[in-house]
């Protein structure tokens, strides 16, 4: 058996372990870990300059370089992350519902760990301590599949993560990193359905539809956000306009920033000079139709590719629609089906977006920016789901559990 | 654009006008569905009699031939299905929970509908009928690839539905067959991914295995079931023959009959003559290990495939095992995750296997051919999902279904 048959082997023996765990002895694993990743910030400072000098000898630079850094701060972030779930109430265990049936058999649905989730993530080392304190919480067991520029790094904080869950009686490979980074590895990965009960990818564009092409393991879809702002022509535009500005100013390289812009054509002359203006000042490049650069002359011309983009930057596309229908047709066919809002005084119109935007969040009158799992009162995510099976929209620590039936008899057998 | 791309671009369409429909709608189409199926019997039972033709001149026989075959009163059945569908309450449009947030942010989970629902079959037509109402009532489209061997049959019941569709102004093409039944076709279907957001394999193991194996659409496992049924030491041991030959005999061809038999060594001389004795006089074959053949010479000898084997006939495996600990080893080395049963008068036995026993469905003194959508209180199934992401156990109307969030919002933007 190569690395990850044998991890995946591992993992799903020790899943039979994490089934049977308090919540309180997970909880102290989590916070044990906390407190190693503190006691350990220079060995793993040191193993993560390592791997910046690597990164850098191999061309990396700039933001791909910055996500990789971790430093006091970021170290002290993430044991505060492990720490706030440690303090999340546990859901595994919970029943759903029960129901005592015509022939007396009591069935009820309970909340379960998943068994073997694997994550495949880019270059932020702080997905790891993430990942592993998520799926330690709900009872399962973790595989990690990082970038190789981040690999010093994640074996260190293996080791740490494994330290914590040794000394409080837990089999240290509760999670796992995988040590080969090459391509193959990650594909295989993708095929490894006798050990993964779930993947999911957390990273860019390119690495979830890599996954989801290629994965016959169950994926969730996470991230992708082409997300819409709609101004109708009944917007109150004031508020219209201060929603625009933050959801795509208040943080542009998230995945809830909002990437678009559909003006309705009756208040497009009033809106667009005004909306284009605040976003000019806060640097924001302005890539719009005919009727926007009229309005608003400074604008660059968009093209067909612009308006299926998610920049995750300070630029957004703008376009003029002559009716509601229209607004919705033209986001139905560009969404990634993250996060749409509409700005409308319309009781009918706001009705009509709820319905029909087939979006993971449909919001009237507020910014797609509060997509996520702490604006959503989950207290933590491990992604934002944009497709539709098991979950959707932000995913808490329910999203990672599954259920089943238990069913309680006096001896009941089936005559029909 | 070939059939499929065809196909899956017009269901997306028409899944646009499915997510506004009401529930009345759409139940006018399935009574109509019901009375027209009834109406054109003779149609589809000329088509039938050339598909089983075909069949028979290509050496299909036997039980094979008979799932083929449509007559007078499986087409009454299939009506009944229908009027069945129709009469259930709608999922779609439920909120599932509300709540309003700190920020005055307005937050709901809304059920509604999947969109596009692809599902793989073979010979039995009557899938054709169920599938189509189950996706239609909760608001999916749907893309039928039944075998080659019911394509008559299938587009016969085709032309039917979506005549019923149209006349109720509906798009004839909310359920669309297949008409190419290659092998390609099936693997094109599961690599669908710009235009399914579901398949569904309804059908043997092997299909399962290969549309599991090979799909990059997210995918429900359904139906394998190498059931169990563990009689503990202190069993009531009546009451563990009964639900013995309940859950092997009473209908063995089904996912949810046990296959296996697993005995705590304490009684085993004692129990294993009486339900051994029992189960001959229904003429089941049994193969024990070596303990099941001292007390029941005529036993056949059990090989290791034996224990993975999912007979779906009148076959049981039979194994003795010295501890509960035991007994939860073989059964989660060899279970398909189906479903399980404990008979058992120990609490605390009892309570370790609900909990250990990591399958969709574990019971307590009861026969395991209780999995099932009817029995559970459903009302209607598409299939026995066994595994963990999405739905879990017997799937209702409740599980063809997503959801999404809608947020009503009064101009809030995200500060921090």
């Amino acid at each position: 058996m190569n690395e990850l048959q044998l991890k995946g082997a591992k993992a799903k023996e020790i899943a039979v372990f994490l089934r049977k765990v308090s919540s309180g002895e997970k909880n102290k694993v989590l916070v044990r870990a906390a407190d190693l990743l503190l006691e350990k910030q220079n060995a793993i400072i040191t193993a993560n300059k390592a791997d910046q000098k690597n990164a850098a000898a191999n061309g990396i630079s700039g933001p791909l370089l910055d996500r990789l850094v971790l430093n006091e701060s970021r170290i002290q972030g993430m044991a505060e992350g492990l720490k706030e779930i440690a303090a999340l109430s546990d859901p595994v265990g919970e029943i759903l519902q029960m129901e005592k049936r015509p022939n007396g058999l009591v069935i009820g649905t309970q909340r379960v760990p998943m068994g073997v989730i694997g994550i495949i993530f880019e270059s932020r080392p702080n997905v790891t301590v993430d990942a592993f304190g998520l799926c330690l919480k709900t009872g399962s067991a973790s595989i990690l599949r990082g970038g190789k520029e981040a690999i010093q790094t994640n074996l260190t904080l293996e080791k740490i993560l494994q330290q914590a869950l040794a000394e409080n009686g837990f089999p240290a490979e509760s999670v796992q990193i995988v040590k080969d980074t090459s391509r193959e590895s990650a594909r295989e990965l993708m095929k490894l359905n006798e050990y993964l009960d779930l993947l999911i990818p957390r990273g860019g564009a390119g690495l979830i539809r890599t996954v989801v092409e290629n994965s016959t393991v169950p994926v969730i879809e996470t991230g992708v956000g082409n997300c819409h702002i709609y101004v109708d022509d009944s917007a109150n535009l004031e508020m219209a306009a201060n929603i625009t500005i933050n959801a795509k100013t208040q943080r542009p390289g998230v995945c809830n920033a909002a990437e678009s812009l559909v003006i309705h054509s009756d208040i497009a002359g009033q809106f667009i000079p005004v909306v284009c203006e605040h976003l000019k000042e806060k640097n924001v490049e302005i890539r719009g139709d005919e009727t926007v650069l009229k309005y608003f002359p400074e604008a660059k011309k968009a093209t067909e590719e612009d308006w299926g983009t998610e920049y995750l930057d300070l630029i957004i596309s703008v376009n003029v629609v002559n009716s509601l229908d229209e607004a919705i047709k033209h986001v139905s066919k560009y969404s990634t089906k993250h996060s749409e809002s509409i700005i409308t005084e319309n009781y009918t119109h706001a009705q009509r977006f709820l319905n029909e935007i087939d979006s993971a969040a449909v919001y009237v009158n507020a910014s797609t920016r509060f997509t996520d799992g702490y604006e959503f009162g989950f207290g933590a995510e491990i992604g934002i789901s944009t497709q539709k099976l098991h979950a959707r929209g932000p995913m808490g620590l329910k999203e990672l559990t599954t259920t089943k039936y238990i069913i309680y008899g006096q001896g009941q057998t089936r005559e029909g």
